[in-house]
Order: structure tokens, then C-alpha cells, then sequence
């Protein structure tokens, strides 16, 4: 369960994930799941499995009691067991001996994380998934829409806004694609017994692996992942470089929407300050920020914690598990932010246009310089774009004009005709923006076919 | 809230820090007492802070009408005020224009978080005290008593277990004193007003910011802290950096307690593993090192959420929020699962001993070198000491005796004769502990007056 | 080039990655190789490209003047172009307008950088292949080797060596094989040039970025990745995912070095410590961990770099610029000195048996229960074997024994006969190690064909 | 040695800090002066020591072997040790016995790399302290220029531009201060011995361990750290801490820097793009920016480092050495960084107060519906404000203007004329920024004196 001020600060205000409920839920999908599997695999009686999957339907798991427990032996897995031995011990004495049977509790706890990361994953991924459409939408509404570029938060040259949203959208797909490559080997059963060889299953291990991971419809992976946690840990780096992403967006939407730059805004809310009835704050660019601040100090903590010695960790496994869950939160959360944010968007290009014409043509400074080279050789056009290009911001005046007048000065008015035409191309707007246009119309190729991740292992008959 | 797997992991259960009640609380403190100081220094009507006052006590906060208007306005202090001015709307309408004076959301939130960082530190010092006070007895009871002591985890040379507990102890009371130093700097009021000039309260505003720390029991900075954190921070970092102390304590006992070692053992409790009877694992170091693994990656989130834009943060502030009471939450639990380790330790000083044994003198490799270097030379004698330590191992026999017979071989009987006695002190057991129960004492001596931290700014009248 | 402290903790003494010499021949190789493609698309003069190649080959970088430039003016590529443009200035003028025409400084050193980052890649995987290769044959003549599994550091249970050696090795595997999957989309071209919609080079860019990306021996991905750095961080993490699984290995191996376990031993090298004669430090352990120790921070470091402000960023990618290095370095250097841990480790399978044996069966406390379940149930079962452990080790009894005492104490002479051949069953050590044999066999299997990863691109006629 | 991308991106070029040459050199002073320090506490022949420190004085250490050395044996003491051997074997082999004599390794490291730090921290002091004297003529002249405080990124009400730069400077000096006190507990003397209780000292370790500070310039701590890392660490995270304020003040100069926001400006300097002649990039903030963003992740890894096993670390310890230079060169090369940018910082009045006015007094609508309350009720004037603050937005008017209309049309004209006064105080920007100024002159009389810290030890005769 989250607290207030992390459920205060993330958006998904409808989504559940990692609750405790569900962690106990999971935790009793697998002991019941393990049964049905084993008495499958002809290990135990079907009357015992029965009996298991009975208790684990009907018993009743005390949050509190499961604390304690977990707090005073160290092994979450007894805390989970008890209760149900208690039940069987009162309706089904003789399940007994077959309740946990060659489990131990990493693989009740890694199995349910495991699940309920799935769960995570696919509320994540229709987050993505949402927020890539809405960018592509944009991408091609706006794939001609000319802007300032900015390279270190100053006026670079143009492009268009529709190829920064179009970057956006290939960069999530990438994502996207990443997560359904490594879900298959992450969402995996664990069932490794005591130190992970699967001794007491004996040559039945593989069978029960199958049975139960078709039971639970997580994925296979044939080996006891206790300690060599690599396949995990690798989805949730995906999670934290899929955060980068976002954070990126987020950044440059709460850039584009200061007031004094006023090229974007979020879909109007009501009051947003609790003193100042005025403000219009970008709160789904806030919330994805703070969601996203604290992903790369986790997935540190994550990897540092891969260091789990011998057949299970002394504290490193328990770390890894606390800290998961906060990883996948604050991920969802700020896909969860930024999707609304990107459905909702009011582009104002109006301001994106007179952000262009108040830089007076010094943004095609570099093509401006090329257009004059063959008349003024390369340093001279260099330094005459430069001193020119602070005089046309200085007074107001368009750069081609005052290069035009200088080429005249200097070379003559014969020169000055021959570069016209060069100069005139050389800060010809539209032909900036199409060559942004173009790059927007190549990355939505790529995202032609919407993507639609199924997080579902295959069924082996 | 913690969530299940974080309760579990924390031995710390009677404990609650930064719960949502007390979130809620310590919002309706920050309001009530404002008004209250505000009244004192003739800002309001005093009726006015009555009743919000009454307000205060009187209004029921929901929790999830809480969260609900934070996401949609992203401003955290709505959900606060909105509740109360609803309330005043019926019963004191006169009073609605006082509520929140002057104040941001930021000013509630920020010093609501100081009183429960109160708490939590209050908590920690408490731990912190019983573990240095344990580790005292211990370094006491054992400042001579002789054990390996280890460098890149193999044998190097003789030390005392009292010399390793008053080591961390010392460590712990620098932690402690450290704290006391930078508490009254950071656990200040907030009272900057929507920008951080304290626009608002005028000339009035020190004497509010007073008047309010001493209601709360918080002390007063002088200046807004919206935005530069920096003592904020500092105080994490402590937390932080006693975090570091207590993994050093937990891993060395970790490694004392290995079956193989068997030098150190927990208070045995019952049963430690779902599957395996004989287990007895290191609960509380399993805890500690869960509860201090989190901490660095949480450490750098705090620094790089000191970014914070202008006035106030799009972000990183709300982020910081929501990595501030995990800190606290990992660093107290882990100051609770070693005091509790500490309180009840076992030492087992027979295994201590056979270990030394077992090296057959050549932990003091080092001093039988310098021994027979009057006679063989510094070079001869140190690889003669290589060559024989070896044997020393490999025949179990001690390593003077071999020496002693090599110098006879190599430098005649009166030689080894005249070195004979500075072997003997070079290979003194007791010699060799004394150093180290010297440094012990040393160490006790400083940490001789009981630390007792009170978290209380003394009351200006 | 790194540092005296670095170079001394790296054992891969004899590869030079990341070198400043190396930096500077990137950069002019892809001035060079820009020109040559850009006339090859018939976008420049060939005299004009073959003179700046030319200028590459024949100018002198001097490494301060770089560095001076490129501090007073923040741009690196002017520190790179101004003594190529001096040189064509005096050898070739007429190709002074083609240099580094419709580029950009991050095109140049992004591109250099996954230059070098091929280079690095190489240089780990062959490193990662010859320590796959070591623990394939450690895991083959180790298969049935049996020795204590430990969970939270206490004995657990029987495994063998072999399996966690292949265990290691297979986390390796997986490692490789992601590389191989990343780096072709990682190690790709940079051309986007000012602002990243490659504005200047038209039509003709998807030509030259070929062409350009075929000379270099990279990758071609079809767009600029100046601000979107998800696969090139993704590359990154895999890095980091992979230390995580050299960590592993290196606690494991460092724990079962220490001298009171002394089941491993790393190759004899001669003195390792300057004061104690008869150390012999795990050095490659303890190298390992050193460069293994900063790769969650470095990590964390990249992933909070991503978010970089519109077309190029203001710092962060600067910074990430100065943090890939000393990733790589650091796991490339763990991999170098786990590789030659691995092929020189030295196994003692006496003291590994010796441990099994100190544990008189209690490891098989599982199994035991299960053996007298069917005479006492499970609940006294348990509760027995619990109380009779404690006992054999107490008493260096095998704890079969004392069970049947116990079962033919409490329920007859004929029960115990009974349960005979079952805790036969359960205390057969060969039974036990069987297991982890068959698992070991099974990673075995999945890395039968050595792998043997090539670093180039397919060449496209 | 600093590789050339970290050079290029630092500004900070005429100092060298933590240098291979500085290490060899301050390795060879430790050597020294703990041979001077046992003579004078007559330990050591004087004739030693004297011989000692002749041959630190000759003995030229080489780089190339010195790594090797360290490689092979993975004890950095031995390449230090191993060249005075052989040059006290050739020139007074009398002496041979004594050097190193009762130190380890990591007393030398430890001790050098205190030297090297209080050389980086005095370093970094004179920045931060010129740095803060910038800041303060900042604030004293611009103490009430108005300017627009913004939160969230967004337009808040009015400040002065003093105020944030005096913000800063109060920042920075809290951190010198805090500098000043962690320094004599951290830049000490490391002399432990073998496993840290200084047996081979015996009692002349505490004369020795002066002596040797008082001759190094370092202080003396009285115990040990070989393993307690704590105080160490602590003056780490100050510098983490401080970066954190410098990341602040970076990214706020950035934002005000905007071509779009213009209120800022750093000094002119030449070109700052390869490509584009028009860019005037803030450089400073820039290379600020990518100083910091290191840094989190460094203290996350030195944190991490802290949990070093028995008496010296397996890897731990090492890895702290091989992030300790990099942590100091960040942020000094930011201070560095932001010191340049301060003393030459343009600030634009003009455009703050065109922002102000641009906003046509919405950022007074908390005072302004303060006003008109007595006359509206809080609810109505405050949904009168939000709404008509949209319309002052939207035509260009004043806020003030619309709500004297409102109130009059539905209140009358007696009302409005009754809130007129107070909406014209509401409005006063000078009142406004009134409180921005006051706020400033309280900071800076806490900065009155001019901070100049020394870090030498006390002397003590």
C-alpha cells in the first residue's frame, strides 16, 4: 500500500499495484498452483492437492499476523505456510506433508513477485502504449508545424514540433518492444526447493515447472533464478531507461510551457495553487518529474543488490524485493502523467511561429554562411554571419538582408545579385521544416502498426 | 503506510513513522498553529485563530478526498484547506479569510514533514543509544579477548572482539553527535509565503516564524528553505552515513556467525526457515543489511532532487517528499534489527581462540620477520617467514619454532640462541592483544558519558 | 587515460580503452569518413573529401590545445575542427567549405564514442567469453563435486560445485547474448546534425549516414539520437546488469576463500600484502569488487542524464560523455580479473567434504522430516527433528541415527524399522548431489556451443 | 590524470588536483615523516630515519611500475615500498629495518589521499568563497531590482532578483562553515598498523601519530579508520551536499538565460558553436551542470563502499580510492564553473520588469482577492480573480482595473470605491518587492563577514 503522499503525487489514482492484498493473494496462487502441479506431475495424491487448493481458497491471511510472523522467524514463506497448515490441520490432516511440498520461500515470494509485476508490466505497458498514440497523433498533426530547435536551451535552427513528438513516440516503442523481449524471460516461475537444484522434485522438476507456470500464465525459464537475478533485474532497467524517456518529455514540455515561452499547455484544470487563483500549473509534467526523480537511485540499489552470496542472500534478496515495487509505481505513475498530459495538449503555434521571427533569420546562420562562402571565402562569411547576426537581433532586422548589404559593401553589387538567390534558399523557412517533416514522416513509419503487447505466455497443450 | 513486504522485512513493528494519520496531524498542527501565532503577533483576530483552531481539532480528514484533490490539482496544501474551509463556512465564516495566512502550500507541507522527521530522528537516536550502550558492555567485557582479525577477508594479526565493538560504537556516537549538531538546522518551520519572501506576514514574519516553532516544538532558521535544501539534505545524509556504519557492523557479524566461523551467534529464536528445521539464520543482520541496502540509491535521489527551478520545484520537491521517510524507515530498522543483535549477542571466545590456533603463529609473520632480521637481514628473514609460514600451515606446527630452527641451520646454534627471546615476544599472544585492548580503552573513554540526545529547542520565553 | 590509483586496481593492465590518443583518431576518423560518404552521395567534391582526409591523416591533435578550445568555447568539435580547417587553410583551401559540412559537434563525438565503445565492447566480451569457457570446465569436472549450499550465509542444504559454477556461467551467457542483440542498435552513426533533423545533407542523409557508418565499421539506425539515449544507455545497463553478476561471483568465491572455509583458493602469486609475510589475498576477488563496487552509481548517474533538454542538452549529455568510460573501464576490468580467477582457481574438495561431514546430516533435516512423517506426522516429525539437530551437532552425532532412536522410542522397535530405509534415503549424500548434477547438466546443455560474439556490422555491397 | 573529455569539460584548468605525480609525491611524504615522527618518539634510530627520508627525497618512483607492482601483489604499499628498499640496500642498508616500520599499506593511502584532499578541498574553498562574495555584490544591487518568482515553473508573484542570489550565497557559506568543521575530523593522519590497533607503536603510537600530522599539515584523529569510514565520508556527502546548491543555482541562471526569458546573460565570449555562428551559449552553467550530475551517483557508491569487512576491505575500501578524486574534481569544476559565471554575470532588468509587467498584475491575485474579500466573501473574490485573471491575460489589462469594474457591477460603486485602496496596495510592486529586499539584507548581514577559511591544523608546540 502507498502512502499519502505518494498516492497524492501519482496520477494512476485507479490502479492497484503491488498491494497487499494482492501479494497474499499471490502468495496463495502458488502454493495452491504448486499442489495442482505436482499432483499433475503425479508427485502427490489429487484428494491432497484438493485439500490445498481448498485451504488456500478458503483460509483467511492476517496482514498482521503475517508481519509478525515474517518479522520474528526472518522467512516470509512461514508466515504464509502456518495459516494454511493450520486449516488443513483441521479439515485435511492428510494433505498435510504435501502442503509446500519441495518449495521453500523464495519461490512462493519470487513467483508471486512475479506475478504481480506481470500485472504491473500490462498496466504500464497500456500506459505506454496510450502515450504513444497520443504522441503519434501529434507527430502527425504537427510533423509540419516549424519551431525553434534549441541546442543548450538556446535557438539552434528550426524544426518542427511534430518530429520531437515523433523522437518521443520511437523512443517508447523501443520500450515497448524491449519489455515483450525480456517479460518472457523474466516472468518466469521460480521453483528452485532449499539452494535452487530442485532436489526434491527430482526428474518431475521441469514437468511441475510447466504445469504451474501454465497455472499461474507466467513464462518458463528451466533454471532456479535465486541468486542469479540478471533476467529480473534486466526488465526493471528497462523500466528505469523507459523512465529517462519520460523524464526527457516531461522535461521538455514544462520548457515549453513557461509562460514566457508559452508554446505549449496542459488541458486546463481548476485552481492549481492553493494561494495563487492565477496559476496554471503543468501538473501532469510535475507529477511525471517526481515520479521519474527517484528511478535511477532504485535501479542503483537494484543492481548493487545483485551481489546475493551463496544459494540465497542475507538481506540483499530482501532489499531487491522492497524496493521493486517503488520502481514499478513510480514508472507507471509517470506514464500514467504524461499519457494524460500528451492526450490533452494545447499546442500554440502561433507562439512557435513568433518565437522564429523574433530571432530575425540568425537560427539559418549556419546556412547563411554557406550561401555567401563562394563570394567571401569561408572565415569572412564566418565572422560577417556572426557580427551581422548579433546586429539583426539587435535591431530587429532579417539576417539575409544585412549579409546582402555587406556582400554589396564588399564585393560589389554583381556578387551581391549572385548570392541572393542562395540566401533567399538559405533562409527559406519551409525548407527548414521540411527536412524535420521528413524525419517525422520516417520515424512514424516505424510505428505505422500500433502496437499491442500481450503479456501472455503461450499455452503449451 | 508500509506496504507488507516492508513491515515484514523491518523489525522495527512498534514503531510508526511518517503513518498517513500522522501526516494528516501534523498539516492541521502546521494550520492551527499558525493561526495561533499569527493572533500572538496581531496579525488576526485572536477569534479568528480560535476558530481554526477549533477547526483543527474538529474536522475529520479523509484521506482518500485527500490524495483525490492532490492529483487533480497537484497542489498538496488544497486538500488541506479545503476540508477546514468548508468547515469554518458553517461555523465560523468570519474566521475563513485567516486560514492559511500568508502561508503556501510548501510552508504546511515542508513543516509537517519536520515534526514527523522529529519523531523519526527521536526514534533513531533512541536505537542508536541502546546499540552504542550495548556495544560498550560488549567492548567491556571483551577488550582483551583474543581474536583474528581479518584484512581482505583473510587472517592478518590479532585483535579483540571489545576492540571491534567499541570501534562501531564510536562510530555511532559520532552519528549521534552529529545529529544533535545539525537537527536544530534542519528540522525548522516553513514560513516563506507563496515565493519564499514572506511577502505576506511583513515585519511580523520572524516574530510568527517564532511563535509557531515554539507551539510545534521545531526551531527556526530565519529563512524560507523552499528551495535551497541544503540542511534538509544534510540531515539525510547523516542518516545516511550511519546507514554506512551499521552495514559495516552487520557485515562483519554476518561473517562471524558462518557456520565455519561460528565466532558470534544471535539470541537463538525458534524456527528461521520454511523448509529446513536446522536453520538458525542471522535474522537481525539479514534485516539490517535489507533495511541499509536501499540507502545509498535513495541518498543520491535526495541529491539530485536539490535541482529544484526558482521559487519552487516542478518535481524534484515532490520527489524529495516521497524519498524522505524510506531513508528514515531503512535507517531506523536497521538501527533496530542490530541493536536488538547487539543486546543479545553470543560470543563464543573457544572458536575465537581455535581460530588463533589454527594459524600456528603466523599472524605474527610480521614481528618474527623483525626478530630475525638482526641476525638473517631484512630480506633473507622476510622470505624465510614466507617460506615457513607455509610449512607452518601445511605441518601445523607453530611458526617460531621453525624459525628458530632455521636460524640455528643457517646462522648456528648461538644465534638462534640470541633470537630466541625476541621470538618469543614477537609471537606473545598476549602481547599482541594488549595493543588492541589498549585502543579499546582509549575508545571507551571517549564514549564514557552515556549519550542522551534530547530532540528539544530550549524555549525562548 | 586513467589515474595511478584506477590503473593499479584494474588487473587488465594490458588494454587500453577509452585513451585520450584513441579519442582524438575517433574524431578525425569520422571527420574523414563524413567526407568520403558525402562524396560518395555526390553531395561534395571527391578532391575536396580526399583533401580532408588528407588533413585527418596529416595534422597533429595536440591534446591541451583541444582542451583549452574546447573549455572557452564549450563545444568540443571546434577544438577538433579549427586544426583541420588551419591545415586545409594552408594545403587546400578550395576543401575548407566541406569540412564538417551539415554536421555538428555531438555528431562527431557521439560517433567517436561509439567507436570507442566498440572497441570496449570487444574487449569485455572476450574477456566474458574466456570466463564463460573457465566455468563451463570448472562446472564439467565439478558436476558431482558436493559441498554445503548456504542460504542467508548459514548451511543449508547439498549442492555441488559444478552447479554454481554453471550458474555463473550461463548468467554470463545470457549477458553475451544480449550484447549481441543491443549493440548494433547502440553502436550506431551519429548524423543529425545541428539540431538532429539533418536539416543539411537532405535527401542524400540516409545515403551518407550508410556510407559513413560502413567506413567506421558501426551501425546504422536511421535517426539522431542526440537527445534520445535509450539504446545507448540500454547498452550501458546491460553493462551494469552484468557486473551485477560478476559481483555475485566474486562474493561467492571471496566467501569461500577465507581461511576458516578454504574451499577455494585462488592461483598462488607471491607476496600480497606489505606488512604480513604469510597473506595470501584473493587479489582478482578483491580487484573485482573493487571495479564492480561504483557501477550502480555510475549507472544510476547515466539513467539520470537522460533527461536532456530539447536538441542538445545543457550538461547532461556533457556529463554522460564523462561517465561511460569509467563504466565501461570498471566492468571491463572486473571481467579481467574474474577470467583469471576462474582459470587458475585451485578447488579443495577435502575441505568442502569436510564441511558436508561437520554437519551430521542436519543438512538433510528436510528430507528427514519427510522419511518419519508417515510414523509420527508431520507437526511432531518436524518438532523432532528440529530438537535431535541441535543435538548431532551438539554431539557430532549423525542425525539419522538419533531419529531412529527417537522413532523406536516413541513408537516401537517395528515403526523404526520401518522409517530404516527412508532416512537411508534422506541422508544419501550422492542422492542429494545427484540433483544438482542433473541441473548442472541442464545450463550445461544451453551453453554447449561456445559463443563467439563478433563485433561487425554486416557490410552492405 | 584527468582523460580528455573530463579536462574539456571542466573549467577549473590551472588546477591539478589528486595527480599521479601528487600521489607518488605525497606517498613518499608519508614514508618520510613517520620515519621522522619514530625518531623523534625514539622508536627508530634518528640515522634511519634520516636515511629514510634521504631516499623519499632521491628515489624516483615510477609510474608504469608502481601500477604493475600494485596489479600483481593487489597491495598498493608494496610498489611503494619496494623502490626505497632497494634504494636503502644500495645507500644505507642500516635503515632497511625501519622503513614502513609498524605501518600497512592503507596507512600510507589513507594518509596521502588526506594530503590530496585538503589540497582539493582548499582548492574548492577558494572558489566557493569567491563564488559567494560575487554572489553578495549580486545581491546587495539587485537587493530590490523585481523580477518574477516562479514556482512549478511557472509565474508566482513578484521577488527580487538580490534575494535569489543572496539565497545561494547564504547556501554556499553554510556549507564552507560546515567544510570548516568536518575537515580536522576527516584530513587526518591514517595509522593503525597491520589490522588498526597499532601494536607495533605499542604507547609511543599516540606521540607518533602527532608528530606525523604535525608534520604532514593534517590532523589527528586518536583512533583508526582503516574501517570506520564514517568522518571520511561525512566531509564527502558535504561536498555531495554543496554540489547540490550549485546544481540549483545552475539550473535557475539557465532558465533565466532563455533567449525566450532573456533576464540573464553570462559574459560574452567568442564562438560556441561548431556550427552554428549565432549561439551564445551559457557555457558556464552548462559545464556546471555537467560536474554535477555526477555527483549523486558518486555519494550513492562511496555510501555503498562503507560496509568494509573486518579490518580492511575486500574491495570495498579500494573502490572508495577510485571514487574519492573524481567526486572533489566535480565539484570543485563546478564551483569553478559557476564562480566565472557569477563575476561576469549580465543581468537584463529591462526584461525581468517586461516579464512583471507582462503579466498585467495576475501575479498579485492572492493579495488582490485578499482585497476584495471584506467586500465579496473569500469564495466569490476568489473565483472573481481566477476568472478575471484569465481576461487581464487574455486582453492585456490590469487585474486591478477588472476587479474595481466586477465589484462595482455587483457590489456598486460605494464598494468598489471602499476596495480600491487596498487593491492598489495589493498592486504595489514596490510594497512587493519590498519584502524580497528585507528578506535579502537578513541573509546578508549572516554574510557580513567575509568567510575565509584556512585548513591548517593548529600547531601544537
Amino acid at each position: 500500500m502507498v502512502s499519502l503522499i505518494d498516492a497524492s503525487l501519482n496520477p494512476a489514482g485507479d490502479t492497484a499495484l503491488f498491494t497487499d492484498r494482492q501479494w497474499l493473494e499471490a502468495l496463495l496462487r502458488f502454493e495452491a498452483g504448486l499442489a495442482d502441479a505436482q499432483a499433475g506431475a503425479g508427485l502427490i495424491p489429487p484428494t491432497a492437492a484438493a485439500a490445498i487448493s481448498g485451504a488456500c481458497a478458503a483460509v483467511e491471511m492476517d496482514r498482521a499476523e503475517f508481519i509478525e510472523c515474517s518479522r520474528r522467524t526472518g522467512a516470509l514463506g512461514i508466515g504464509l505456510v502456518d495459516p494454511l497448515k493450520a486449516y488443513l490441520a483441521l479439515h485435511a490432516p492428510e494433505a498435510l506433508p504435501y502442503l509446500h511440498w519441495g518449495a521453500t520461500t523464495q519461490d512462493a515470494v519470487d513467483t508471486a513477485h512475479a506475478l504481480l509485476t506481470k500485472a504491473a508490466l500490462s498496466a504500464l505497458l497500456e500506459e505506454l502504449e496510450a502515450m504513444e498514440r497520443a504522441l503519434c497523433t501529434l507527430a502527425r498533426d504537427h510533423a509540419a508545424t516549424p519551431m525553434l530547435a534549441r541546442s543548450l536551451m538556446q535557438p539552434a535552427q528550426l524544426t518542427s514540433f511534430g518530429l520531437k513528438c515523433a523522437q518521443s513516440a520511437a523512443a517508447f516503442r523501443r520500450s515497448i518492444n524491449q519489455f515483450a523481449v525480456l517479460a518472457p524471460r523474466a516472468l518466469c516461475v521460480q521453483l528452485g526447493g532449499a539452494v535452487g537444484n530442485r532436489a526434491a522434485l527430482g526428474k518431475q522438476a521441469a514437468d511441475v515447472e510447466r504445469r504451474l507456470a501454465g497455472a499461474l500464465g507466467l513464462w518458463v525459464c528451466g533454471y532456479s533464478w535465486h541468486t542469479q537475478r540478471d533476467a529480473w533485474i534486466r526488465l526493471g532497467m528497462e523500466a528505469a531507461v523507459c523512465a529517462g524517456s519520460m523524464a526527457k518529455l516531461a522535461r521538455d514540455w514544462s520548457l515549453m510551457s513557461q509562460f514566457e515561452v508559452g508554446e505549449l499547455a496542459e488541458a486546463t484544470r481548476g485552481r492549481t495553487s492553493s494561494a495563487m487563483p492565477h496559476k496554471r500549473n503543468p501538473v501532469y509534467c510535475m507529477q511525471a518529474i517526481a515520479q521519474t526523480q527517484a528511478v535511477p537511485g532504485l535501479a542503483a540499489a537494484l543492481l548493487g543488490a545483485m551481489a546475493q552470496a551463496h544459494e540465497r542472500a542475507l538481506g540483499e534478496w530482501q532489499s531487491e524485493l522492497t524496493m521493486w515495487a517503488p520502481l514499478w509505481r513510480h514508472v507507471h505513475g509517470a506514464a500514467a502523467a504524461l499519457r494524460r498530459a500528451a492526450e490533452g495538449l494545447r499546442i500554440n503555434t502561433v507562439r512557435m511561429q513568433a518565437h522564429v521571427d523574433a530571432l530575425h533569420e540568425v537560427v539559418f546562420s549556419e546556412a547563411c554562411a554557406k550561401a555567401i562562402t563562394p563570394v567571401a571565402g569561408q572565415g569572412p562569411a564566418q565572422q560577417a554571419v556572426e557580427g551581422l547576426a548579433a546586429q539583426a537581433l539587435a535591431q530587429g532586422v532579417p539576417l539575409s538582408g544585412l549579409l546582402l548589404n555587406w556582400v554589396e559593401a564588399h564585393y560589389g553589387a554583381l556578387q551581391a545579385e549572385s548570392v541572393a538567390p542562395a540566401l533567399a534558399r538559405a533562409t527559406d523557412q519551409q525548407r527548414a521544416v521540411d527536412g524535420s517533416a521528413a524525419c517525422c514522416a520516417l520515424l512514424l513509419e516505424t510505428l505505422e502498426a500500433p502496437s499491442h503487447t500481450r503479456l501472455e505466455p503461450e499455452m503449451t497443450p
